[in-house]
């Protein structure tokens, strides 16, 4: 028998859990005070679905799961008819699709559920890990964009962490790399998001070697650089531009929103305005989002836009585990029994107990341990700072 | 693209949701109320440790995951490496033999979770469920049992169902089982079980069909029908007595818990105590546990004395959505707005939303749709019963 959870994934111990429950619940709740309503999808979901282009890399990374029985007999070819879900976005599509008469249009979705990538294990990149999703589906307006920015910066500030959100357009970047063949630009904008990572020397030379001339690559840098809303007003769509001034406006009360014409994402689905946040502390990204109008029409046949924003759960989690972050934490008892104690006194111990729960205390009633010092230092790890002692 | 959930799985809508939060947030506030620490581990398990025996026939229902690149291709004679869990027990025993140092002794443990089950899928049989599990830990004294039984009792109180709970001892099973030879006891028991469904004919016939005299298989019936405590006391080992009478007069003033000397329960790996829920309404099982001594040295080599007792979630669930159970909700307000409102009115908005908000209020800002009078029942649905209306 093995005693190490599989690579990649891991047991929780309750301290962890605490935070975790803390963390999501905090997330939860600011969620449900803008008016959103949790679904929920099965982990399991459709091969064919998760096969489907939509997922971008993370097809490649899918837990498949074996057919089972006759079914696996008959089609020795293809061993597999279900995965496990890779993110929540496309069943939240698949969801939509088959329940929304059931449904209010615009509808605002929450999904807080486990996802699973069969990553090469590494510090801090999970195999099976939480997402905390927001969408709003059926709606084409810039309020979307707006209500989940507020929201998410609502959350986020309710668990203390310092964060900006950086913004940009999908539109607006196809734009700017024009001058690039059509069918390069995905190619493109990819080289154009490891800015961070090789710089912008590395950039260039990545560009100049798919065969395009230094002059068209520093030319479309340039216009990366000075890419800004103002300048764009007059030279691109205005009606795309506002919409990002929209956002930047009713969001100023929340939460610091910039324009970064360097921000691309990676998921090659989104058609409008996308967005990452990021941590001023440790500028790591602790999520993201954008506009998806076309995915929902794979599964339904009809145009319906969506926008989501997801939180990073186990970004986050990191960062305050390692901050030591204290949770509010109510006092709690443990009554210690022995073997032996009188029926009268148990009764009166049992007695006890429920009458302080009933009064709102957490009380533990357990057998007394023989490391007793043992005992009550793990207790008292697990936030049970008072001690009845009952020996015979 | 498959607009439907798999086979056997749920999507779960809004309100449905909502039922089930509330279920498993009563669930799990008791289980604290009563000093239990929650703790996760990882949907997916080693396939070794799935397939070890102790799973009953539960290890013949395993989703099994497919091997990934090398690995795969490197063994094709064993396609899988992992799978999904079958239920909490095992991985339980699993992480407490991984994690015992960090864990207090006895250690009171919950864990609420999704398990899944290549089921035939049927009328509430699912593919995918969840469990409610509390679990004591390196406990071998009967208040181990006393306090899950006052602790599951108490959270289906709160739930407002009307139930008992039958207790039996596998122990005992066996010595009223005695005259049959010991490595088909097991076998016997399982015909034992089928009393409900064949009735004590069908049960007389099937012992007979194995070969037995009627004289011994009648034999054994009337011990079974007469056994009771009072009975036995002076028959069989005292202290297995004693310790059912403790825990039927422990649990007294939470419940009405009944001996039951027909109580099997599946699991092979019970060794003491078994006990199940039963509502009184439907005569439905809504639960059940056992202790189960021998499972957790199969991991870590050294005996750890155990006793868990599981909620069934999905029954209830489907009783309370049946009946309409009226979660206690508050009331929520949706402002409805309109492309082209003014910027100025719109800051209002938002400003007035988010002072609600403030105040403890759930408040849905969204796109007014064409279809006014489906939106607005739709949201009120989801329990938004105040409207604001804001058109141009």
């Amino acid at each position: 028998m093995i005693k190490t959870p599989p690579k990649g994934m891991s047991d929780l111990l309750p301290n962890q859990l605490e935070l975790r429950n803390y963390i999501s619940s905090t997330i939860l709740q600011t969620y449900k005070d803008f008016g959103y309503s949790q679904i929920q999808t099965p982990s399991v979901e459709h091969l064919e679905n998760l096969t489907s282009n939509l997922g971008g890399d993370n097809e490649k990374l899918i837990f498949k799961i074996l057919k089972r029985g006759e079914k696996l007999e008959n089609s020795t070819n293809d061993l597999c008819d279900f995965g496990l879900r890779f993110d929540l976005t496309l069943p939240l599509s698949r969801f939509y699709s088959n329940n929304k008469e059931k449904l209010p249009t615009p509808f605002k979705a929450i999904q807080i559920g486990n996802v699973w990538r069969a990553e090469r294990p590494q510090k801090g990149r999970f195999r099976q890990f939480t997402q905390c999703d927001i969408d709003i589906l059926a709606d084409d307006s810039v309020f979307a964009e707006i209500d989940l920015f507020q929201t998410t910066a609502t959350a986020l500030s309710k668990l203390g962490l310092n964060f900006y959100i950086r913004l940009n357009d999908r539109r607006l970047l196809h734009f700017l790399a024009s001058e690039f063949e059509e069918t390069e630009i995905a190619k493109v904008l990819v080289t154009l998001d490891k800015m961070d990572k090789i710089g912008e020397e590395g950039v260039k030379e990545e560009l100049v070697s798919f065969g395009y001339s230094l002059t068209i690559v520093e030319n479309f840098l340039n216009k990366v650089k000075n890419a800004t809303l103002k300048n764009l007003k007059n030279n691109f769509d205005n009606d795309i531009i506002e919409n990002l001034e929209k956002i930047i406006f009713f969001t100023q009360n929340f939460c610091k929103v910039v324009f970064d014409p360097y921000l691309v994402r990676g998921m090659g689905y989104y058609t409008g305005p996308i967005f990452e946040i990021t941590t001023s502390d440790y500028n790591l990204s602790i999520g993201g989002g954008g506009r998806y109008d076309d995915m929902i029409g794979k599964f339904c046949g009809q145009k319906v836009c969506c926008c989501g924003f997801s939180i990073g759960f186990e970004r986050i989690f990191s960062m305050l585990e390692e901050n030591h972050f204290k949770i509010p934490m109510q006092n709690k008892t443990a009554f210690l029994i022995e073997k032996g104690l009188s029926k009268q006194l148990l009764a009166q111990i049992y007695e006890n107990a429920q009458t302080l729960r009933l009064n709102g205390e957490k009380v533990c009633v357990i057998t007394r341990s023989k490391n007793i010092k043992f005992q009550k230092q793990q207790l008292l790890n697990l936030g049970f700072t008072n001690f009845k002692d009952h020996t015979i």
